[in-house]
């Protein structure tokens, strides 16, 4: 069911099999599954991940290519309650191992706040990674294009971009390596590092080699009109033209919550078997929080592998089912 | 395009950079990817998969738990034909390695068949597995129940099963020891052999201990009507009332078009790496021919797997693409 500021006392007692933390693509598939194995699970969503403002979800079997990241959250969810799940919209503070369970602090609602306590065998660490945005005066410019033809993933969107001319967005110089991968859908990369990035001699060199121009000035605001983005105008008043563009900036992953719990990290990813479970035997981590392509098919394929290895050890654990009746000498 | 007698000799000559062999769901994710990244792939499909022939594809996220198999097929094989795929309804009869590239011999067409040749650079092994089903005089019979509440697959389907009478049909002794996973779902389970199989003391000690029946003369026909399975009538005219069924009879894997080649198996499974890259480095395996459980999102998530590897290692080896107009002394 759904949980609100209503009902959140009515669960607080409740041991749940499985505390998932992020709604996404990989949390709602990994409810779906838990569901359907019989067990409970309540799903912790913070509203408005990657998938949420994702306009069109073009590479997923099964879903025409113009269905919105929305719509899928969407029909997950409704999924997930239909079969039983509880679902909490609110932000998770802290998960604390107390040994055969979990307690989970959530914080529901942004004003006046409470901050009910669930308990959980294990955890479902699905909460996904935030992409950083060009920090302009006016977000809202940046907003209005993100997510359209101002992509954040290559690997989803490099078709969109095919032979456009194309900005790439960075925020470190490192960053400038994505233009020797991008070039394999476009050639025609304008990189822009909004006046914040020190960029050394090398790599100007190799920008030239491949003719990719690179602006330094700082970006004032994107142009164009109903979400298609034209190009860029800068802060001396001069604009280049695009096509699209490629935000190429890094991520934040939304994982503070496991900072109380030693787990074994590649970078800022949680390492995990091929089951998705970490270096803690009851933790997993699904979705883009784990090393691997961050596609939404991935996550959704790592919240059954998720899922399906919590059964099994629940499964394991518990004594067998008999059929009594059928039973010599068995008691009603 | 779609292809077929009239147009096959089109395609003859091209080098597609890959091959697919299996057009369900890790077939179809794997080309849509393909033809994402910019590059070329043909589906091979010889029909009726076990996706196709599922009648509520219940688990998936993204679609209601109403949508039958086949709709998530046709829908995948519009996408990668408008992506700019090639399908092909035919039945893969050898692959054979020449070095670079592979040749794929195909037969088109159950009468006056054809059989032409198509050329790739790679092969994505996606045709997965069929179902051995109980063999009764009247397989049409079998078929009327098969995908709907007579089931293939415990993970799929566990939970239709749930707490329901079921009849467990086996085609060995092993087969037996199902019985002891699916009592999660369900206790009131009779197990069903056919009178195929024979069954040791133990076997039968322990499905005593559990009060599970075992039933051992030869079914005549299922009962039931509209599709739901409702009970087994024996060749002794004895019926024995069911409310939902497990086949678990093993399956058959088609992949004996890949018998010329040598691959790293584990029993019937050919192994893969963590993006689905079989022992052969032009060879991938996705779905249900790989290890690991069988389910339509790993599919789908494989299928994106190796077509992200096919697509670096053909990136990686092309030259990088330069904007001319930007390069200092380039010709136009």
């Amino acid at each position: 069911m759904k949980l609100s500021r209503k009902n959140l006392a009515e669960r607080q007692e409740h041991l749940y099999d499985a505390i998932i933390v992020g709604g996404g693509a990989g949390g709602l598939s990994a409810a779906i599954y838990l569901q359907r194995y019989g067990l409970s699970c309540l799903v912790i969503e913070k509203g408005k991940g990657r998938s949420f403002w994702m306009q069109d979800l073009r590479n997923y079997l099964g879903l025409p290519p113009t269905t919105p990241g929305r719509d899928l959250i969407q029909q997950g969810q409704n999924h997930a309650l239909e079969l039983g799940a509880d679902h909490l919209r609110g932000f998770v503070e802290e998960v604390t191992d107390e040994g055969d369970t979990f307690t989970v602090k959530v914080k529901v609602g942004k004003q006046n706040s409470e901050y009910p306590i669930f308990r959980s065998k294990y955890i479902v660490a699905a909460s996904g990674i935030i992409d950083t945005l060009p920090q302009l005066e006016d977000m809202q410019n940046v907003f209005d294009y993100a997510g359209y033809n101002l992509h954040v993933c290559m690997i989803c969107d490099g078709y969109e971009m095919m032979d456009r001319l194309c900005g790439l967005f960075v925020g470190t110089e490192g960053a400038i390596n994505t233009a020797f991968v991008l070039n394999w859908f476009t050639p025609y990369i304008t990189v822009f590092t909004n006046g914040k990035v020190e960029v050394g001699a090398e790599m100007r060199q190799k920008l030239q080699d491949h003719g990719y121009p690179l602006v330094e000035t700082p970006i004032r605001r994107f142009l164009g009109e109903n979400h298609e983005m034209n190009g860029v105008e800068l802060i001396d008043g001069s604009t280049v033209k695009l096509e699209t563009g490629l935000v190429a900036m890094g991520s934040h992953y939304h994982n503070e919550y496991l900072k109380g719990i030693e787990l074994e990290r590649s970078g800022q990813n949680i390492v995990t078997d091929s089951m998705c479970r970490s270096s803690h035997p009851r933790i997993f981590a699904v979705g883009d929080l784990k090393e691997g392509i961050n596609q939404v098919s991935i996550a959704v394929a790592d919240g059954t592998l998720a899922a399906t290895a919590i059964w099994r050890d629940i499964r394991r654990a518990s004594p067998p089912r008999r059929w009594e009746q059928n039973l010599i000498g068995a008691v009603s």
